[in-house]
Parts: C-alpha cells; structure tokens; sequence
C-alpha cells in the first residue's frame, strides 16, 4: 500500500491544528493582562475560566469523533483529504468565535457565529464518514452496517441541533447557549458511559 | 534501515509547520478586537473571512502537495532535508503575505510580495520532487516514469504561473488576483475530481 | 486491532498541546520588548529567565510522566480519552498560571491559582493510571503489579503535595514556592538517578 | 519492547517544539504592522527577511542533527529524556535571542546572549550523543566506531566555536556575526555536500 494512500498524516495534521486551537483560547480568553493575580480577581474572573473550559471541551468533543472516524478509514483520497481541509478551516476558527461568544451578555449576532462555525465543522465531518462509508468506499467491507447507519445519523442530527440553536436566538439567546451546553454535555456523558457498552457488545465489527 | 533515512520526521515536522500557519491565519486576518460580535459587524466582515479562506485553502493545496509527493519518497538524504527546511522557511511566511494582500485595496507591492512567495514556496517543492525521481534516487525504482514526467511539468507550471501573476501586477493588481484564485481552484477541482480516474487508471504503480 | 482503540493520535495530541504550552512560555515570560538588548539589562532579566526555566521544568515533567504512563497502556476507550482531554485543559492553563506566578512579589492569589492548577492537572493524570490499571483493563495482564502499586501511591502523593504548598500560602507565600521547587528537584533527581536502577532491576515488566 | 523505551514521542514533542519555533519567528521579527505593503517599505525591510532567514536556518541545522542523532539511538532512558527537555528548553528561547540580535545595530549583549543561547542548545544536545553511544547504552552495538568518534569530536567543537565568537564580539560584534554565519553556511553546505560521500562510502554500519 502507497504511504499516500495512508490516514497517518491527516492525523497529524489535524492533531497539530487541534493541539494549537486549544492552546491559543487560553490567549483568547484569559490574557495574562487580565488580572492582577489576587485571589478576588481570580475569582471574579471565573466567567473567562468557564468559557475557556467550554471552548476546549466543544475542541475535544470534535477531536474524539474525528478521531473515532479515522479509527474506521483505512484509506484515502483526494476527496477525503478536501473534506478534511474544509473541516480544519472551520475548527481553526472555533478559538475566534468562543472568544466573541465569551463577551457578556453575548449578543445575537455571537451565537449566530458560534452556532454556525458549529455547523461549519459538522457538515465536513459527517460528510467524511458518509463519503468513506459509501459502498465501503475507504473502509474496512466488514465494517458493521449498523454502526455505519447509526453514526450517519448521528452526524445529521448534531447541524441540526445547532441550526435549531441558531433559530432560538432570535427568541432569546441564552436558551440558545442552553441548548448548546445541553448537547455538549449529553454528548460526552453518552459517549464515555454508553459507547463502551454499545460499541463493544454488537455494533463493532472489529476487536477491542 | 536506518530510522536516519526514512521521511517520518520530515512529515511531523512539515504537519507541525503547516498546522501552526493554518491556525496563525485566524490571529493574522481576523484579530478578536477587529469586530464587536453584532450581525451587521460580523456580515461587514465579510473579506476578512473571505480572504482567511483563499489563504486556507493554498496553505491546504502545498500541504496536499507535499503529502502527495512524500507518499512516493521511500529514502532520504541531506540534500532532500535542506530542500525541504527550504520549503518550510517559505510556508511559514505565507500567513504574513497573505496578511498584507488582505488589506483592501492590496497594493502592487503586497501582490508581487504574494507572489513572489508563492514562487519561493514552489521551487523547493517542485526541487524535491525533480531530485527523488532523478534515476530513481529516493523513490522506488519501479515508479509509473509517466507519473514522473507528468508532476515535474506540474511542478515547473504553477512557479511559471505565479511568476506571470506578478508580471501582471504591472498592468492591474486585479487581474493577478483573479489568476491566483483561477488557480486554486483549478487544482483543488482537479485534483478531487479528475486525479482518482487519473491515478487509478493508468499512472499509478502502487496499490490504492 | 482496530486504530480507533490504539493511543496513537492521544499522543500525537498531547505532544503538540506540550510543544504549544512550552514555546509560549517565552512569549508569556519574556516578551521580546522587555529588553534593550545591552549585557547590562539582560543580567537584570534573570528572574524572568528563572521562572521561565522552572515553568517548562515542570511542563516537562508532566510530559514524561503521561509519556511513562502510555507506555505501559495498550488500549484506548472513551474514558480513557476524556479524562486525557481533561489533562490537556489544565496543561494549557500553565503557561497563564505560571505567568501570574511570575509576578514579583507573588501574591497569595497567585500561589493559590498555580497550586489548584498542579492539582487539577496530577488529578486526570492520576486517573488514567488508576482507571487503566483497575483489573489490567488496558494494560498488559502481566504488568508488575509492583509497578502499578508503587505509581498509584505516588500518584496521590502528588495533588496531595501541592495541596499542602497552597495551605502553606496562608503562612508565607516564599514558603509554598519552596516546597513547589524542592518537588519539582526530588522529582527529576529521582527519575534520573533511581528510577533507571529500580524500575530495571525489579519493578518493570516489560524489555528494556 | 515496551513503548516507554522507544524515542517516538520524544520526536513529536521535538518536532512540534521546532515547527512553533520556526513559525514564531515571522511573529517575531517580522511583525504585520510593520510594514504597509508597498513595493519600497518592502524592500527596505530587507534586514527583517535576512534575518528570519538565517534564524530558520540555524533552527533547521539544530533539527537536522537532533533527527540525525535519534535516527541512531535505539532506546531511551530518563537520562536521556531529561537532556533532550533541556535542550528543548533552549530551543525555544532562539526566537527570542534571534529578535533581539535582530535589532540594529547589534549590541554586544545581544551577541553575547545569541552565543550563550547557541552553546546552551549544544551542550545537551552533544551530551545525548556522547550519553547514547558511551558503551552502546542506547544505540546498536554494531554502530561504526568512527562515525560515534567523529560525530563526538564534531559536537564538542560547536560550542567551542560559538564561544570564540561570544569572545570576539568584546573586540567587535561584527567578528562575531560573520564567524556565526560561517559556521552555519559552513555546516549545511558540508552536510548537504560531503555527508553523502562520507557516510555512504566508509562511517556508516546501517543500510541506505
């Protein structure tokens, strides 16, 4: 097999922009300037430290499911690689739009950006795994039906969550951030505590 | 063999490089401060963005490239890693002119600094290309010599393009902006949709 | 074994997290406008450069411990995978709290930030062992049960240790940083110099 | 072998901490505002390029000995982690060192800071490999004698080298900065000339 057919520097590519976003929203959000360092300053500023956190678990949440993916493609192409690029242009601006939704009270137009760099980055996403599960296009042909089925759907359902999120802004912009916190949080507690079971016992097809 | 002379490193390295100027792009174009987090001013934005986008993508078309080229590199020497920190000095500059092309209206100035970029970015890539495949000297030996003869075209193309962008500088900064954008996207259009028939028809040596 | 179950790309992840923390160290610490340059100033720099030092110190301690823990993990799940990205959350945070620390003279605020920061980061990092090692559930069966014991132990050791130089802060301030130090010193001494002869001689399961 | 052995991470750590140096140094000396893009600020920031240039370069010399050494060492220890986080440590103060030697016209605390630098980052650096080939501990027992030797004497003459030019700059800086750019240009031109011949021909035990 040809080294360019390979995943392995998608990987690190992807891990490299990931590594640097992460990074750069401690810059964005709680620049050294910022506090004077006493205790009540630190405390007052807990705001910056809980947008941070949020920041980086939405960064992790998109890491894990391309991770995930890639753990399922055993090959590439020029289109899996393009859908790939697209996805990193969206991710590198995550640390930029958590910054602006960071601003209290955040105002519609934050959640409007944040919400659709959200969309930004899922649409690549779940279209890698259609585009490679499409015909057993780049996957394994024992790859289980069910598992493929059940992630497309998953991957159609997290825009929409997002594009309803956007919608809810023009109602009133914290259920929006409501909504958002909602399925981050739902998507890693379902992930750690159910996948495990899920996955292991009758959707994998490989072996642990 | 010897871990010396194998290309891994060289790919972390590269994969670092251009991860690091991909997220770079977002500080350089879209500073937090530029914009005040209302619709009108994020819609206002609009060639921020839109410039953030073309650098993306040519930083997405050398990484692409690169890939593409170390898929069919097997061995390494001294001359292929100077050759490529060479590469690397350029890319790295990429983030700064686009910088100054994106400011409006750009000046001839900032599209021959473009430009003249470009051209030092393709050379050592086109360079390493042209120096593995010469009598087989870092690649395998049974290399498809069609799929040789065909990039180092390419490869002695898009320096030549870019060279006569600049020279149109001379005549209107627009018309040269209009041929580095023909540009990119007639290579990510090509590459995704004509290089699968291509490659897996009828050039390529090596397994999919 | 399937890729999505291997640790690969965590330690892809966390190498780039660590190389991003380290490299800004210097722009947080010494920032380049902060000296004229002449001899003169520069030997007056010299806390900067010392707190600099200690903070990438203890980065690369932080390193070498996941890297020492990877070592001996075999296999990847969700859990594993998020109590990770909760590591990388608080590594990212060091060069910020270090930074604070580094003001002359530290406040308590200070000691207090950088305190709950080395807590929060031996926490996940604790865990992983702890969670990886419960009934081998990723690691080789055969694993010195020794080795486990001996790192448990010293992994509680550790958040235990900084708990005590934050309540030591509400003493003196000079006294907390003293124990931090002296931690960081014992901890490198001791890799260095013991652990080559203990884990070699009858902790490690595993080759050399 | 177990992986905590192994010296993978120690080179995407390397790796990383050499692709964000690179890339800080356009931050560094050639900052966005400091030019307004037309064709005569731009040539007259020619100073600026040539400076990034020989920094990049010098950067480059450094990656490419740490990658030539680590493609003979076999096996790590915490010995050789420990060198390896040191001399990491002063890798990422090149940037900074570099800025300041930038300044012009250069003093001689920035020429004294820039060679302090440079021996800083050979010292460990040489220290792994007289460490790693002292007794084959962490190399192949087969290594060719003349190339350990050769390589031994070569990296004890490097800092000696920078500090006769940390010397000379108490006579003139000008001295200093020209045998600096001797030893580089020196370097890459011999390893990319002389290096094949050398190692193909008669020092080295492994295959191509």
């Amino acid at each position: 097999v040809s080294v360019e057919s390979g995943t392995g520097r998608i990987g690190t590519l992807v891990d490299g922009v990931f590594a640097i976003a992460m990074t750069l929203l401690v810059l964005e959000l709680i620049p050294s300037g910022s506090t004077e360092g006493s205790l009540a300053s630190l405390i007052g500023a807990w705001p910056k430290f809980y947008a941070y956190a949020m920041g980086f678990l939405v960064l992790g949440i998109f890491w894990a499911l391309h991770r995930s993916i890639f753990g399922h493609i055993r090959r590439s192409d020029e289109i899996l690689v393009w859908l790939n690029i697209l996805f990193l242009l969206f991710v590198a601006l995550i640390p930029f739009s958590t910054a602006i939704l960071g601003q209290r009270p955040p105002s519609r137009g934050a959640v409007v950006l944040y919400g659709s760099n959200m969309i930004a980055v899922s649409l690549p996403l779940g279209g890698m795994w259609w585009y490679a599960t499409g015909g057993s296009r780049l996957v394994a042909p024992d790859l289980d039906p069910r598992l493929v089925r059940h992630r497309r759907m998953a991957f159609a359902l997290v825009p929409l969550g997002f594009a309803v999120g956007v919608g809810l802004s023009f109602v009133s912009t914290a259920l929006s951030l409501g909504l958002f916190s909602l399925m981050a949080v739902f998507y890693i507690a379902s992930s750690a505590l159910l996948r495990r079971y899920r996955d292991g016992e009758h959707l994998t097809g490989s072996g642990p």
